[in-house]
């Protein structure tokens, strides 16, 4: 192994013919570079024996270090270890063992039917080789090394097996040699504010002043649910990245803190509630548009029950009339997409919910169903309660899903910016 | 070029590094399959020169044709197309014709700014390259191919910009020189059976009888929305692999056909708004557990309107009570998580909001509110209307998030099914 670098090879025909998606690669990525390792290069092959052997042979001369995923199941697809036991110049064996744990495994799942004969091959291991326990599944991992201490580890496939194995198995034998050296991100996730918008706001160089700037790299992510800024350090002590990067979000808080709703995974519905829990508001919305996805958001947040008390889909204008209570004359007057009908349908969910704060969303989200005056994007939201009364009509970019994410995430935002003002 | 076989070189530390999962890969596998190029090796670098040539050269040397992403933009990281140039031995030179065209890109964007000096490395391309217009963005690809036909084609890595240019220019370009032999696949959709009886129902040879059976494929991918069934073909001509997987699609209906939804990326939420509308009718949700999600599953589909009128979220009980006409005895006698419930709930939506059709679901999400006799996972869904009313208690798993997916997809589900059979 040089250094603390490693290559990956992931396997199978579903991946390369682009069926699945790979998401162990990036799971293994993030989880070894928060240790100090680093993948170099990740190569994917099929299920094609010659292919697997040429792959990791190509990453062993060049790493010393090899991680794979795929191909341990038991049927005739499932070539890794074979494979790879061959370019090790292996021979496959019976072990006994092993053999045993399978038929348990079997016997457990299936009382009474006959153990299959094909299956026993899920016991056999390339000689010399080191079974990494699967914990998760039926299929263990091999740990396979040479004279020389090159060495490749064969994890599943099964994303949740190979996170199980990678973090019980994996993560712990590595980091005892882990050289010391991290990478590490810090990522900090706006709402409000575009990206240019954020860029011009920060100037030309953020982290001026911050220690070893010149270490860290800033990056700016925009999705429909705002702008996330990611900085990752490289190279450093673990102790001294986390100290930099708190250093960095500090720095940029300065300039950016009203748009900040929270770091890393942070969820903005979970923001919302929190502050609306400290405050001991309850919450009702009232959905046009957005057809029901501001209640999903709230309410895939454990524990939402003690502020979220629910809401009125009005998808239909007479359902904002008799089950909002909006005026017809506000609809006819003003449009079903307004200001004045987001606002009329805040306050209806707010009294016919009994809750403290009522949150309206009406709007456009296309393909069709627009006009000049209210193009595809004009969405209004707007918010009733107790002195945090706001109503704005926004333009918003996007397929219809994306304006509907934004109109929702734009709903939370406008809730969560009155209430850390009020 | 050999055969109809190339590879891929995906570029860039963002994915190296696990912060962005790779989905370019997987679409340009799928998209060359269709015209019947095979993507045989994967794989991906960072923003280093010597990683880029090196992988890109590799490549190259088994296949002869290589298509890569990422790395064209104007920042410094961007070194795709200098490492390849320099594989290939040829100089950088500046492209006037190409110049002109950023500049007056960014002169149209920016009116008034003073274009910066280092985006004139935007419009510098290698000696001898051809230009891949772009659409959908600044940064141009470029084609190169040496004297012995070798070629790399080098595409943005913006998905959106990559896939446009991929459609408009690649396929085309390749599709002229196809040999005729395709990679197809069909999938039927499935929802309300779980992986292991949809196996049973089938039996050991389901395609048993369909002409070239052999050198089919027959995958099941289990998923919250249900079982996938993806029969995929490989090496025949066009025509007759869209013969093959119609019988293959066929031959499978035939032993499962009430489960089967539809096919390819069908929305059970757009199959159940198709059935109401060709049958006048109307909908209405009232949702507990779900919190909107079912009311936002129907509103994703464009159009819905003309069915779907709305929805009570009643996540609190008193909600269910008030706004749903739920008597507090039905809640008190048999439970908020009751068939009961659930039917009252679907009444209610049905009759409050004026709808032939009312859907119902109240369960226990988690990962708290289970008890011994209504454990986490417990979910009812009921639906109430003209001659279609019916109430299930289910048993769903999964974590909250997939238990909430499980909870409207089998209302969904359950609403279909008394269509069809009315």
């Amino acid at each position: 192994m040089k250094g603390n670098r490693l290559e990956l090879v992931t396997i199978g025909d579903e991946l390369l013919l682009g069926f699945t998606i790979d998401t162990n690669a990036a799971h293994i990525a993030r989880a070894l570079g928060e240790i100090g390792f680093e993948i170099v290069r990740r190569s994917t092959v099929g299920d094609s024996a010659g292919d697997i052997a040429a792959a990791v042979g190509d990453a062993l001369s060049r790493t010393g270090a090899v991680i794979t995923t795929g191909g341990l199941g038991p049927t005739s697809d499932d070539l890794t270890k074979a494979s790879i036991a061959e370019l090790f110049g292996r021979k496959m064996v019976m072990d006994e063992n092993l053999l045993r744990e399978v038929e348990a495994r079997w016997n457990r799942l299936w009382p009474g039917r006959h153990f299959p004969a094909p299956n026993r091959q899920q016991a056999e291991i390339p000689e010399g080789a080191e079974i990494i326990p699967n914990a998760h599944g039926s299929a263990p991992g091999i740990r396979l090394e040479d004279d020389a201490g090159r060495w490749v580890a064969m994890l599943p496939g099964v994303p949740r097996e190979m996170r199980g194995m990678l973090g019980e198995q994996i993560i712990p034998r590595l980091k005892s040699r882990a050289g010391g050296t991290v990478i590490l991100s810090k990522t900090l996730r706006t709402a409000g504010i575009g990206e240019s918008a954020i860029a011009e706001v920060l100037g030309a160089n953020p982290l001026d002043g911050v220690p070893s700037a010149a270490m860290l790299a800033l990056a700016f992510l925009p999705s429909a649910l705002g702008v996330d800024l990611r900085v990752t350090v490289r190279g450093l002590l673990r102790e001294d990245s986390e100290e930099i990067l708190a250093a960095a979000a500090l720095k940029l808080r300065e300039r950016i803190e009203a748009y900040v709703y929270g770091e890393g995974d942070a969820d903005l519905a979970e923001s919302v509630l929190a502050l609306c829990r400290s405050r001991r508001l309850t919450v009702a919305v009232a959905e046009s548009c957005t057809g029901g996805m501001l209640g999903q958001r709230l309410t895939a947040v454990p524990g939402s029950s003690d502020v979220f008390r629910g809401g009125i889909i009005a998808y239909d204008n007479q359902v904002k009339e008799q089950l909002l209570g909006v005026d017809h004359a506000t609809i006819a007057e003003n449009g079903a997409v307004s200001v004045e009908t987001a606002a009329a349908m805040a306050s209806g969910a707010r009294q016919r919910l009994g809750a403290s704060v009522g949150i309206g969303i009406t709007g456009i989200a296309g393909p069709g169903g627009g006009t000049a005056e209210k193009p595809v994007g004009t969405v209004c939201v707007a918010i009733d309660g107790d002195g945090i009364t706001s109503a704005r009509s926004l333009r918003l970019i996007g397929d219809r899903e994306e304006i509907r994410q934004r109109s929702a995430q734009s709903a939370l935002d406008m809730l969560r910016r009155a209430l850390i003002t009020v």
